[in-house]
């Protein structure tokens, strides 16, 4: 239950960042090394969970991926906005 | 080996963000409630590992807390700037 809780909060932590970006158009301030580093790690979690055959895992890793692809994109398309 | 790269990455993920809250002092693209979140899940997993007596999801949670407090920190006192 407390895992549970916390699995959810921390898989769709990107969801406020990823709503205030389509809000704004404006992504000045983030950093997209953090972005590439959550991208790389979680991917390598998505992998290991894959290894271990742990689904819990899998799940949460793969729809926090789903987040990271849509932020970087919008980084990628407002990065030259002011 | 997989699963140690994967905790470091994510662990540290936000040390890239700290470091650019830094050199601008600008935080206005960023969403606090991206950071509560984290917070909380990150919280909650912390407890979760307490409760399940494991160390590397203590000490993960542990450590992303303590970023995650210096950036909400950051945001405090850098939100009125331009």
């Amino acid at each position: 239950m407390l895992g549970s809780v916390a699995a959810l909060l921390t898989m769709f932590g990107f969801v406020p960042q990823i709503l205030k970006i389509y809000r704004t158009r404006s992504v000045a301030d983030i950093s997209i090394v953090m972005l590439l580093q959550f991208f790389s790690g979680v991917f390598l979690w998505l992998l290991y969970g894959l290894h271990i055959q742990n689904n819990i895992i899998i799940a949460a890793n793969a729809i926090s991926l789903v987040t990271l692809i849509t932020a970087i994109g919008l980084y990628v398309k407002y990065r030259n906005n002011k």
